[in-house]
C-alpha cells in the first residue's frame, strides 16, 4: 500500500480538519488510491456494466471527478471550463438538481470517452483541485474543505462500489477472471459463537459533529433501548451452510413474504457467486474460483436471508441503534481495503468481547432506513446525497473488506434495498433479552 | 345499520371477552355485515378482480370463511368435512404452513363457485361454528374464543378491503357506475391547521393486552421521543391542490428517489380516481363521479404523495409512537363505515385539540413496519398473519371510512407498500420542534 | 338445434343472397344461436377475461351487436340512437377509424353493463335491425345486404370465440366446470395414414366471388403448384403422443427456433388443457376433465407443435394453395358446431380418399396470412376487417368443431399467431414428391 | 481497399470453385477484411453489446473463427487443440447441436478474453486452416472445400453485422463518435420514380447451382406471377419525409396492427437514428451526426414502415420472387462495403431501366421467409443455419452498403424479423398492374 495508503489520523477540530496541508494530502492519497485500485484491470474491464445496479469502472473514475467539477470548482471559479461539455450530462449520477442525468441502465454503452481519455479528465480535474488548494484563502478553505472532505468521502464510496462491480462481472464471465492472485489465508476453526449483553437505557445515538460525518447521521439524538444481547463474531460460512442443510432456502415459515417471493423469483439456493460442484461448494472471488472457507464470515446475502439466518437461529439482526451502542469505543481496526485481501477473513482473534465490528463485511440490521429525528440534509444539489433514499432501504453498519479505513466511523450509516447482494454484506445476531 | 351493526362494548376482561354470548352476537353481527355490504352489488360485481393487489368481493365471502374452517372447526372436531374439498385451495390467501394457495393474481378467473354458492358455503360454515358456540365447553371457548376473534377481525379487515376493492374495480368502468347512491355532506371550509405539542419522554407503546389485539401490537415496551408537533386535523383536497398547483408532481427536489421513480413511471399528477375535465377535478368515489369537494381530508395517495406534500409543507410525517401517544385517551370516534358514507367528510367539528384521528382516512406515517423489541409471533399458521410482513412496507394510523368501529385500537397497525393508493390514505403532518 | 340451426343453402345470385326473406331468417337464426350457445352459463361465466387473447363471454355478444350498429344502422339512419352513448367505447375491437376503442387486455373488468343489460342491448339491435329489414327498400337492400351478411358472419366467427374463450376460462379453474355434460362418443382405433396424391399445375386460388366472402379471399388468381401429397387424415392423438414419447418437446433439432424458445419459456410438454395424471394424459374438454382419447384428431396445439410434428413425421404442413386445391369440390359436411360435440371426434369414415377436411380442427397451413395479388380492402373502417392482420400470422383451414356449417368455405381463410393454443387447431400433413 | 479486396470471380465448375488456390486466397482475403475494419475502433469499441440483437464486436471476430473450428478443423483432424477448452461454448452463437451455448444477451459481459487474446485466437485458426489447406488431399478439398466456403460467407455475413452493430452501439453514445471521417458525397436531385414492367408467367425461382449457396436457395422451383411492376429506384430520404409530413406516423389506417402497436409502444416517429434538431432532420452516420441528405435512399426502417410507406404511396412492397425476376440478368454492381461508403448513396446513374437493385439498402419484400418445396437443410448442425429461423421473419434482397460484393447473389435471401430497424434497409415498391 505505502505511498497512497491514507493515514487515519482524527485532527483535534474542523480548522485542523480543513487545513490545507490536510486537505492536499488526503486528497492526492484518496485520488491515487483510485489509480492503484485499477491496475491489475484490462481496459476491456472498465467498459462492462454487468447490471443497472453497477457501474462500469470508467463511470466511477469519471463520475468522482465530475463531482468536484459540479460542486467545488464550477462554484469557486466564474468561468470554470470542463474538459468536455457533455461529460457533465454523462457523469452524472443522479443528481436531478444538476440537471437531467444520463440514463443509469446504460452506462455501459459508452465505449467513449476511452479509458485513456478517462484518465486525461482525472488528472485534468486533479490539477484544477490541487490549483485551487494551493491557492485558496482561509476563508475559501473554510467554506470549500468540507466539500473536498465530501468530495474524498465520495470517492472512498465509490472505490468500493469499483470492487464489488468489477466482482459482480468477473463473476458473470464462465472465465473466472482474477482481479489479483492474493494467498489463502490461514484458516483456522472459529470457536461458538457468545453472547455480549447490554443494559437498557436511553443511548445518545448519532453523531457529535467532531469529525467529517454525512448529513444522515445527524442530528445526535436520544433513544431508549431495552436490554439487548449481540453475537460476539460474525456468522460464518460453517454456520450458513448448516443453515442450508437443513432446508433453510425451502422452508417458508422462515422468511419474511418479500424474501420467500425473492427466493422463488430468482431461484436462491445458496449466496451470491456460490456454485455447487460435485457436491462442494465453490464461490467466485476476486482471486477466481475457490473452494468455500467454512471459517470466514459468510457474505453476499441479502437482508432476506440474514433475517431468515436469524430466525432460524431463534434470533435476530441487531438495529442500528443496538449496533452503535455496541461499537462504543472500539477502534477502528478491521480487514479494511487497505489490507488488500479483498475478501473477509477468518476470524483470528480469540479474546472475549465483540469481534469483527469493523472490516471484513457490513452488518445487515434490522432498521428501515430513516431521517433522525430533527434530520436536516444539505443544502442545494448535495441535499440529494443521502435524503432521498430514506425509503424501503436497511441500513448496515461497520464497513467491509472493500471500505477504506478511513472512511467508516461507529455512527456511519450504509444502506442497501434487502435484496442486493452484491456488497460484502454479512450477519451479525442480536436477541432481546 | 340497525340489527347488524357492532356494538362498541369494550368486555371488562378476557373472560367476558370471551363468553358464549358475547362470540355468538359478535360472530353474528360481523358475518350479516358482510352480507350487508353486498346488497347493492350485482352478481356480475362480485367476480371481477381488478388488479393484482385487490380480490373478487366472492372471493372475500368465502376466504373469510375458510379461515374459520382452517383455524378452528379443522381443529376442533375430528373429521370436519369442508361443503367441498377444493375450496381449502382455491379460498387460502397466503398461510403457505396450512398448503399451497392458488395464485393469487388468479383468483378473478374463477368464475366457479358462483355468489349463490360462495353464500351457501358462508351458510353451512355459520351453522357449524353457531354449533360450536353452543355447544363447547368453557374451556374449549377459552381455548378457541381467541381464535374465533381473530376470524371476527379478520373478517372486519376484509370487509375494509371488500369497499376499496370493488371501489378500484368500479372505477375501472368508464360507466363509472355507483355503489350507493348518497347525498352529499354539508361542506363549509375549514379553519386553518394548527399544531398540538406533545414533551419529549420515555412512553409506553404497544398494548397492555387487556382487550383483543394482533400479536404486531406487542410487547408493550418504552420509546424515547424527542418532544414533537402533530397538526390538529387532516389535510384537506384543497391543501393537497395548492401543492399541485405549485408543481408539486414535477419538482424532484419534493420526493423520495423511489417516489420520483414511481410518479415518473405510472405518469401520476393526482390523487388515485382523480380526472380533471375542462379545468375542474372529478373524482371517482363510490357514488360515483363528483366534484372535488375541496374541504374533505385528501385520499387515496401513497406513502410517496403523503411525504412528498409534507417536505413541501415544511413538515414531516408523524412517527407511529408519536401518533399513539398523541391518541392518548381521544375516544374512538370518527367516521367509520357504520355511518355508511363510504368516503371521508369535511371536518365538522371546531373545538381545539386533535380532530379526526380516527375514521375517515388512515393515516400515513413515517415508520417502517417492524416487529416491536421481543416480538413474537402467534404460532403455527396464524404466526404468518403479521410477522412475515414486516419488510418494506409502512405503518398507518387511526382508520378509515371503510373501517368498522369494533374493530380500530389506539394500537391498531395497519400498514401497506409506500406505493399503495387503493385504500382510504391521507395525510396527518408532524415536526420536531 | 331445430329452430335456430342455419340451414347451409346456397342461393343461385346476390339477388338471392340479399333478399329481404333470406336476410331476415339469417339474421334471425344467427342471433338466436347465440342465445342458445350461452344458455348453460351461469351469470357469472359471462363477465371474465382469462387472458389477454380472450374476451368475456358478454363482451363477445354485445360486439356484435355494436357491429350492427356501427356499419349498419348509424348509416342508414340519420339520427340512429344507440342504448348507450359509451357502448360504442366500450363494444369497440379495434376497429381505429370508428374512434379509440377500449383497451383490449380491460375487457374482463366491466361487470357493467351486466348481463341482462347486455341481452336488452342485443334485443334493442334486432328490433332495430328486423325494424329496418322489413321496411327497406330494394335499393337498400341491395347496399346493406353485404353489410348486413357481414355482420352475420362476424357473429358466427364471434360464436367460435365464445366457445374457445369460455372453454379457457373454465381450464382455468381447479374445479374443472363443465360447459355441457356431453356423452362420450364411439372412439374405435384409426386405420393408419394414406397419402394422396395431386398434380403439378397452375391452379385458379381464391373465390370466385358468386358467394359471401370475405375480401381477404379476393382476387381470384393463379399460382403454380409442384406435384404435392396430403395426408388423407387429421394426426390423432396417438400418434401425437407418440412424438411426444420420442422426446418430442426435449429435441431441439426438430423445431423452429421461435417455436423452442417457446416451449422452453413456457415450459410446454404437451398440447394445451393436457396434464399428466399418474402416468395417464388427461384432458380439460367442455364435459370436464376426461382421459385423452387416442382417437381423435389432436387440437389445441400451436403452428411450432403443428410444424414440429410434421418434420418428426418426415412431412411437412401443406401451403394454403394445397388445401384449396384439394379440397376442390369436397362437401362442406363435417363436425361443426352445429353437432353439438364442441370437440374434436374420431374418425368414422373408413372409405378412401381425403377425410376430416372440414369440421373438427382447423388445419394449420405453413402459409404466412398475405395479401393475394391485387388485393384490395374494403373501403373505411371494414376495411380494417382483415388486410392490417396480414403480418406474422399463419393461416388456417377447413373449419372445426365450434364454427358455423354455413360459415365455412373452401377459400376461407382463418389466421392465428403460431404460438395459439387455444383455439381448436390440428394437424394435417404434406409433402413434396 | 487494395490488397484485401475479395474479387468478384466466377469459377467455371465446382472443380475450380473449391480449388486449393481460390480456397486460400479467399480465406486470406475475407479474414483479413475482418481485420481492416476494426482498425478504427478502439480497444473499448469491441466489447460492448448495446442490445439483445447485436454482438461485441470482438464476440464477432472470435464466433466466426469458432465456426471453422467447430465444423472443420474438429471433423479434419482427430484430436484438434482448441486455443482455448471454454471458447467453444462463449463463442457458439445458436448451434443447439454442437452444445448449449452462452445466452445471448450476456455476450456483452464478457471483458474476457480481451481483443488482444481475441486476435490470437484468430491467428491460431488462421494457421491452423491455412495448414489444412496446403497439406489437404484432393479429396479432403472436394469434401471440406464447401464447409470453408461456407465459413468464408459466413464470415462475411458477420462483417455486414460488425458494421450495424459498432453503428447501433456509437449512435447511443451522446458523443456521437465517428467510425470514420468519411466526405460527403455529390448529391443532386434524383429523377421522378418510374416503374418497370414484367409480364405474367411462371419463372424459375432459386438457385440453380453453379456457385456458392445456402440451402435455403433450393431447390430451384418455378412459381406462376401475375403481371407487376417495380419501381426504377429507392424510395428516398425526401419521399419518406413526405410521407412523414403527411402524418404518415400518426394514421393508423396506413399501418399493419403490429406495425401500429410498434410504432406507438416506441413512439417512432422517424427512421432508426434521426433526431430533430431546430425542426432540421438529422441522422448519425459512421461518420458522425449529419443533416438528412434528401437523395439518399431511406434506411434504417422496419418492414412495418417500409410497408406503411408503400400503402401511402398506392403501391405495395415486392414479393421477393418479383425481385428475382426482375433482377434476371443484371450485374452485381452497387455500393459494397468495398466501396468504403458504409452508407447510401445518392442515385447517380441517370439511365432508364431498374436501377439500386443491388447494394445501398436491403429491399424489404412482402414475403415471408420459407422453405422453398421440396427444401432440405444441410446435415448436422449446419442445418441449423437457416431452416430454423422460418418463421415469422421477412426476406430482404440485393445486399447493402455493408455488404460485400463477393457475398451477394440473385437468390440470395436474407431475413429479419418486421420490426429490425438497425440493418442498412430501404424500400422499393411494387404494383400488380
Amino acid at each position: 500500500m505505502d505511498a497512497t495508503t491514507v493515514k487515519k489520523t482524527t485532527p483535534n477540530s474542523a480548522t485542523d480538519r480543513y487545513s490545507r496541508e490536510r486537505l492536499i494530502n488526503r486528497f492526492k492519497a484518496i485520488r491515487d488510491f483510485s489509480d492503484q485500485l485499477t491496475e491489475p484491470l484490462e481496459i476491456e474491464d472498465f467498459v462492462v456494466q454487468a447490471m443497472e445496479n453497477t457501474s462500469p469502472t470508467k463511470w466511477h473514475l469519471a463520475h468522482v471527478s465530475w463531482f468536484y467539477e459540479t460542486f467545488l470548482l464550477d462554484k469557486v471559479y466564474d468561468n470554470y471550463q470542463s474538459l468536455h461539455p457533455q461529460y457533465a450530462y454523462i457523469f452524472n449520477s443522479y443528481y436531478l438538481q444538476t440537471g437531467e442525468p444520463h440514463t443509469r441502465s446504460k452506462r455501459g454503452l459508452l465505449t467513449r470517452p476511452t479509458v485513456r481519455e478517462v484518465f486525461e479528465f482525472r488528472d485534468y480535474v486533479n490539477k484544477e483541485v490541487f490549483k485551487f488548494l494551493e491557492n485558496a484563502t482561509e476563508e475559501q478553505l473554510r467554506e470549500y474543505g468540507p466539500v473536498i472532505e465530501i468530495g474524498n468521502n465520495h470517492e472512498q464510496q465509490h472505490q468500493e462500489l469499483m470492487i464489488t462491480d468489477f466482482k459482480y462481472m468477473f463473476a458473470q464471465n464462465p472465465l473466472c477472471p482474477a482481479y489479483k492472485d492474493l494467498k489463502l489465508p490461514d484458516s483456522k476453526d472459529v470457536p461458538p459463537l457468545n453472547w455480549v449483553a447490554f443494559d437498557e437505557g436511553i443511548y445518545q445515538i448519532g453523531n457529535k459533529g467532531d469529525e467529517f460525518t454525512y448529513d444522515n447521521e445527524h442530528p445526535r439524538h436520544r433513544e431508549f433501548l431495552e436490554a439487548f444481547e449481540l453475537s460476539d463474531r460474525l456468522i460464518t460460512n460453517r454456520e450458513f451452510m448448516e443453515f442450508m442443510e437443513d432446508g433453510g432456502y425451502e422452508r417458508s415459515e422462515l422468511w419474511l413474504d418479500d424474501g420467500w417471493a425473492t427466493v422463488n423469483e430468482n431461484e436462491w439456493d445458496s449466496p451470491l457467486y456460490w456454485t455447487n460442484k460435485e457436491g462442494q461448494w465453490h464461490y467466485y472471488t476476486l482471486s477466481g474460483l475457490r473452494e468455500v472457507d467454512p471459517n470466514e464470515p459468510v457474505t453476499h446475502i441479502s437482508y432476506y436471508e440474514a433475517d431468515a439466518y436469524a430466525r432460524w437461529a431463534d434470533a435476530r439482526l441487531a438495529t442500528e441503534a443496538e449496533w452503535e451502542v455496541a461499537a462504543a469505543d472500539l477502534p477502528y481496526k478491521g480487514n479494511f481495503v487497505e489490507e488488500g485481501h479483498y475478501h473477509p477473513r477468518p476470524l483470528q482473534d480469540r479474546s472475549s468481547g465483540l469481534k469483527q465490528m469493523y472490516g471484513d463485511v457490513w452488518e445487515w440490521t434490522k432498521s428501515a432506513y430513516d431521517a433522525y429525528p430533527g434530520y436536516e440534509p444539505l443544502p442545494g444539489a448535495l441535499g440529494e446525497y443521502n435524503g432521498k433514499f430514506m425509503c424501503s432501504q436497511y441500513v448496515l453498519r461497520g464497513g467491509s473488506c472493500a471500505t477504506s479505513e478511513t472512511h467508516i466511523r461507529k455512527t456511519y450509516r450504509n444502506f442497501f434495498y434487502p435484496d442486493a447482494r452484491w456488497q460484502f454484506n454479512g450477519i451479525r445476531l442480536a436477541r432481546t433479552v
